[in-house]
């Protein structure tokens, strides 16, 4: 997905806030503010999002001198994940088709995303899973996944946001382990998963966790390391979490399925849904879930 | 009103927002963009937001070729103004204070608004206009109000819009024609009153009217002619109209009266009010009527 005109207001509006959380000095601010106009201004719109996006936390990063200044609020939404998560096994083991839960949960872990608010309301919590617990779903489209997931020889997991990743774990477990390898970034950029987040989240001790040796917010295969890229092509089915990876992914021709929340205007276009839409989409370009 | 660095984002969204409403020719709005990213990349802060409208709009008009492209618009809304302004004589004539009832509805006609919107749904012109004549209203600002413009030898009334403009001769009304001169900008921005709409009005034909030389959406003293710049200086009381006007004289040492709804946060800090608040605030920085 390329950069529209519309996406430039909002990388200023998101560096300005990024830098407001990280730091309260206002020079710094400013500094953030003019380098992220003067790098719209000449950009290469034909990258994804997420390129403008790992420059402005690089620089941000730089600014303040500190490497991952999001550690709390990862910490933080791990927790109040787990927390949620340990609730909800019941609801999986209870479930008639495990699978379809576990995609349902897996939407809501990027639904609930806390990013770097400091907090969310119990009911909001409920609200959102149950939502996505509810929501109409295309029978169909589950039993294409199965399909795929059966005839796959490799299952390669992207994943997007620490304290989402705990999430991920209910559907990384119905899958086969000895197929699957998850992913995380390679370094800290914003809330995005790393290592760190997936040991938390049990996953090394379920599977494979390797890092794609990026820190942009997204998978931007060119900046990715040479294993990473490697691997990327050999696997044969790809499961893609969030709207970054959906950026950075939507144009390859691969076997992917994107799951996310449409969470603005743009990517809602390039999706044909509406903001705020639940999405588990094929790159076959065809829609095969999708609930308002 | 200086700019802040939460002004940047909005002046691209709002230059993004005129390209595209005054052509579809998307080399068009990819130019505007670039050059209002450049613009803001290196700006002084220190200058009133409507300093950078008026560079968007320059150059705008420059790239469709087109000296008024918002001609159409403020036409639509001085008609529709005409009409909705029709029914209210009898408001004004038959309420106790006509004069407070003018200022409700001058306020009322800076709501409504138009812009460059192509329509606005009757029954929230018919909701703007009650929520404008029933607010609450201090009634000492309505007396401060009457013995500043008893004592003030000459009145300077600026305007903000089109459409506006025309709600804008019940207040002119009722003041001593002879101390009142209106004053529209010099030459067509955006939706912005030129002596064409002040005409359409009927203003003419009640009080001078002058231009003041420029083509900022506001009012930008050392931007103005030199004969604006001197009656400005002279004249003893100013009523203001709208953002703009507020954003470029807010810190002039003038006895201004303040007429406007704070349409953005902006704004609303500056006031220190909520976005949507109508103002009626005299310069002397204390706010002697609000209304959420």
């Amino acid at each position: 997905m390329k950069i529209y005109f519309d996406c430039m207001p909002c990388f200023i509006c998101q560096a300005l806030e990024a830098a407001r959380l990280v730091t309260d000095d206002e020079i710094v601010h400013e500094q953030v503010v003019r380098y992220v106009l003067k790098l719209a201004a000449d950009l290469d719109m034909s990258q994804p999002p997420p390129a403008i996006g790992q420059q402005i936390h690089h620089l941000i990063r730089k600014l303040v001198g500190n490497e991952d200044p999001y550690r709390e609020s990862k910490k933080r939404f791990n927790h109040l994940a787990l927390e949620i998560c340990r609730d909800l096994e019941d609801t999986i083991a209870s479930s008639e088709d495990p699978l379809e839960t576990a995609i349902r949960l897996a939407i809501a872990g990027n639904i609930i995303d806390l990013g770097v608010k400091t907090s969310i309301a119990e009911s909001d919590i409920a609200k959102i899973i149950t939502d996505c617990l509810t929501a109409d779903f295309d029978k169909s489209a589950i039993e294409q996944f199965k399909n795929a997931v059966e005839s796959a020889k490799s299952i390669l997991y992207l994943t997007d946001n620490a304290g989402e990743i705990v999430f991920d774990r209910f559907l990384i477990e119905q899958l086969p382990p000895d197929k699957v390898t998850v992913v995380v970034r390679g370094k800290p950029v914003i809330n995005d998963a790393t290592m760190e987040d997936a040991e938390f989240a049990g996953l090394t001790e379920l599977v494979e966790v390797i890092d794609n040796g990026s820190d942009a917010p997204g998978t931007i295969l060119e900046l990715c390391s040479e294993e990473f890229k490697r691997r990327f092509e050999q696997f044969d089915l790809i499961i893609s979490k969030g709207q970054g990876n959906y950026e950075t992914l939507s144009d390859k021709q691969k076997d992917i399925f994107f799951i996310l929340k449409a969470k603005c205007p743009m990517i809602a276009r390039n999706l044909g849904c509406e903001v705020g839409e639940m999405i588990f989409k094929r790159s076959n370009h065809t829609t095969i879930f999708q609930k308002g």
